[in-house]
C-alpha cells in the first residue's frame, strides 16, 4: 500500500510491443509464400538451411504422388510454376520426404485426416468462392440430439444474410459430404457459405438455408470436436449402406431444423444433395422417403452394386421406388459428374436408368474427376436451380 | 436409351470403397503420434527416411527455442516425454530444421500466423477443455455493421446449453483476445465454449452468452477468413490503443448483441474480460465507459505506460476515471498474473494503484507466464464469478 512512484507505471515499451505482437513475428519468420505473380504464375518459397531435397505438391498436379522440384542455392528453396487458372488450390511442400504444409502460409483447410495450404488464384472462380462485400449469412455450429443414432451430434446451420433482420421463413439445403469428410468439409473445402453469398447477391440463386450435417453414423462430429482415441483406430464410413443416416436426417434432423429455425413447410421447400458417399445418401433418401423432398442433386455418384455394402436391393424394388418417387411430384432430379471420374461410369448408369424409366432429370458434365473443384462447382450450378 | 443390362449397374466394389476412404487412407499413412500411454507419459513418432535430424517442441518445454531429439534407426523417429500434466499441450516436429505439425495428429490450433499440433493429457484440465456428455452450446460466427471501424466485421457468439429450446434471457460476457490473435483464439486456443459447458453443467458458472469480437481494429475478421494480401504485409496490431476498437465495441457490438440475441438489459449484466492486449482494451473500457459494464477481467496485463501507443494518460486523468468507475458501481474488477509473465509487475502495479486508491478488486496469482494455459484458468477461475 505504499505510495507508487510514476517511474513503476513504465514497463519498457520494447518488451511489451514484443509481446502483443509475438505471432505476428512467428509469421514473419517464413518468407512470403505463395506469392502470386502478375500472369498468375506462382512462387513458392521455404526457408529450409538444412535440408538436402524440397519438392511443391499441388492439386492441380496431375496425381496424389505428383511433384515439382524446388531449388535453392542459399537454404531459401523456391520453384515457379503456371499460369494457373482461376482456383482454390491446394498444395503441400516434401521436404526431405515428409509432407507439410506451407509454414509462410495462414491458409489450410482440412480433409479428412489431412491438412494442406490452401490459395486462390484471381479470376471468377476465385471470387465465388471468396468472402466478398456483398452480405454474409451466419454460420452455426448446433448441437442436435439423434435418438435414432443414440447420441448428440454436431452439424452447422448456415442462414442467408439478413435472416435475423427480418421474420421471413426460408427453404432449406440438406447438403451432404463424402467419404472421409465430415460436417466441416462444405464449409471449408466446399466454401458452402461464400458460394450461397454470393450466388444471392447476384440475384442467382434464392436465399436458402444450408444444413450441413455429419454423414458418418457412428461419429458425433468431426475428429478434431471429439478426438478419437489414436490407439482405437479410426472412425471410417463404417456402417454407410445401412441407411442409418438417411433415417437420421430425416426423422431427426428436419424436425428439429424446423422448430429451431424459420424455416418454409413442406418438401416443395427442401432440397438434399451430395457428393460421393453422400450422393449415395441423396439417392436412398430418394428412394426411401420420397415424400420429403422435392429437389435432388446426385453429385459423382450413381448406380452402384449396393449389397456390397450391406444393403442389397433387386432392380425391381428399384423401379418401385422411383415410381414412387415419381409419384411424390419431384420437382428437380439433378446428376453432375466429371470425364474423368472413376464413378463416371456409374453415374451414366444411371442416367440410363432414369432414361429407361422416362422418368426426367438433368444432367450436367464436367471435365474433371471425382473433387472439390467440382463440387463446388456443382453447388454453384445446383442452388440456383433450387426453389423456382 | 438402349435396354440395360444389370452388369451394367455393378461398380466394382473395390474401387468406390477405395475413393470413398480416400480421405482415412491418407491418415493412416502416418504412425500412431501421439501416443498417451499410462501415467501421462507421451510417445512421439514420424516417418521421414530421409530426414538427418528430427526434434521435438514442446509447450510444456522451458522457451521457444527448447526441442527434445528424436531418435531412428529405421526412418520411423519417435521420442517419449513425460509423464506430463493433464493439460492442452501443443507442439511441433523439427525436420532437418524446418519446423511443420505432426502430421499423424487430426488436432491442429492456429495461434495468429502460426500451426501447432495439439493433444490433451488426461485429467482435470482435459475434462474442463473437452467437449464432454453434458449438454453444449452453439457457437454462431455473426457479421456485423461497424460504422465506428468503417466495416462489416466478424465475430463469434457463443449461446448456453437450451438457449434455442426457450424464451430465456441470458447475461453477456465480452471476452477480448490478446495481440497477434483474432476472434478464433478464445474458440480454439482458449477452449472457451467447453470451459462454459462444462462449468455450467457443474453447477458453477450461471449459463451466458459469450462474445468473442475480433481486437484488431484494423481487421474485418481473421486473415483465414479474409485473407491478407501477402505481398502487402500482415495486419499487425497497429492503431491499437487508439480507443477505436473500445468504442466499437460499446457502440457497435453491443446494442448488436443486445437486438440480435435475447440478452438481459443493463450493466449488471454485462462482463468484460481479455488477455494481454485484450487486458490493456478491458482497462480502457472501464476507464472510458464506466456505465456499460459492471464485472471487469484483466488477464495478464496491467499498468503500462499508454504514451507509447500514441495514448497517453496524466495520472490525475487515470485517478478521475477510476473516480467514475468506482461511482458506476462495480460489481467485480478481477486481475490475474502469473509470476512468470513478463507483465508480472505491471499487473503489480494496477494492484497498487488501486490498493493507493482503495478500490476494491480481486486478484488471482498464479505460476507461469504469458500463456493459454493460464488464460484457460483464468476464464475458468472468473466465469464463477460472473453475475452473482
Amino acid at each position: 500500500m505504499k505510495p507508487m512512484s510514476l517511474k513503476n507505471l513504465l514497463l519498457p515499451a520494447a518488451m511489451l510491443l514484443a509481446a502483443l505482437t509475438a505471432s505476428a513475428q512467428w509469421g514473419r519468420r517464413a518468407p512470403v509464400s505463395p506469392e502470386i505473380l502478375p500472369g498468375n504464375s506462382v512462387t513458392f518459397r521455404l526457408l529450409a538451411k538444412e535440408a538436402s531435397r524440397v519438392a511443391l505438391a499441388g492439386s492441380w498436379m496431375p496425381g496424389w504422388g505428383a511433384v515439382e522440384e524446388m531449388k535453392s542455392d542459399t537454404g531459401l528453396w523456391t520453384v515457379t510454376v503456371g499460369p494457373l487458372s482461376s482456383e482454390m488450390h491446394t498444395y503441400a511442400f516434401v521436404v526431405d520426404g515428409v509432407r507439410m504444409p506451407d509454414p509462410g502460409n495462414v491458409n489450410m483447410v482440412r480433409d479428412g485426416y489431412r491438412y494442406e495450404s490452401m490459395f486462390m488464384v484471381p479470376g471468377d472462380k476465385a471470387a465465388l468462392y471468396s468472402t466478398g462485400e456483398t452480405p454474409r449469412g451466419n454460420l452455426e455450429k448446433v448441437w442436435y440430439p439423434s435418438p435414432v443414432l443414440g447420441m448428440e451430434r454436431l452439424m452447422y446451420v448456415y442462414t442467408p444474410p439478413g435472416y435475423k433482420d427480418n421474420n421471413g421463413r426460408y427453404p432449406v439445403l440438406y447438403l451432404l459430404h463424402g467419404g472421409g469428410g465430415d460436417e466441416d468439409a462444405w464449409t471449408t473445402l466446399g466454401r458452402a457459405p461464400q458460394i450461397l453469398d454470393n450466388l444471392v447477391a447476384a440475384g442467382k440463386a434464392k436465399p436458402m438455408i444450408v444444413v450441413m450435417t455429419n454423414g458418418n453414423p457412428g461419429q458425433a462430429a468431426a475428429p478434431v470436436v471429439m478426438p478419437p482415441a489414436p490407439q482405437t483406430g479410426r472412425q471410417g464410413p463404417s456402417a454407410m449402406g445401412q441407411g442409418k443416416f438417411e433415417e437420421s436426417l430425416v426423422k431427426d434432423v428436419i424436425p428439429f431444423i424446423d422448430r429451431q429455425f424459420r424455416t418454409l413447410p413442406g418438401k416443395d421447400n427442401r432440397a438434399v444433395s451430395g457428393l460421393s458417399m453422400g450422393g449415395m445418401q441423396t439417392m436412398n433418401i430418394a428412394g426411401d422417403y420420397p415424400e420429403t423432398f422435392s429437389y435432388f442433386g446426385v453429385m459423382s455418384m450413381g448406380l452402384t452394386d449396393r449389397s456390397r455394402f450391406g444393403n442389397p436391393e433387386d432392380p425391381g424394388e428399384r423401379i418401385r421406388k422411383l415410381e414412387k418417387l415419381r409419384n411424390s411430384g419431384v420437382k428437380l432430379y439433378w446428376i453432375a459428374c466429371g470425364t474423368d471420374d472413376f464413378l463416371y461410369n456409374s453415374a451414366r448408369d444411371l442416367c440410363r436408368f432414369l432414361d429407361e424409366q422416362q422418368f426426367p432429370y438433368r444432367y450436367l458434365e464436367t471435365g474433371g474427376g471425382h473433387t472439390w473443384s467440382n463440387w463446388r462447382i456443382y453447388l454453384s450450378e445446383l442452388a440456383p436451380q433450387l426453389f423456382r
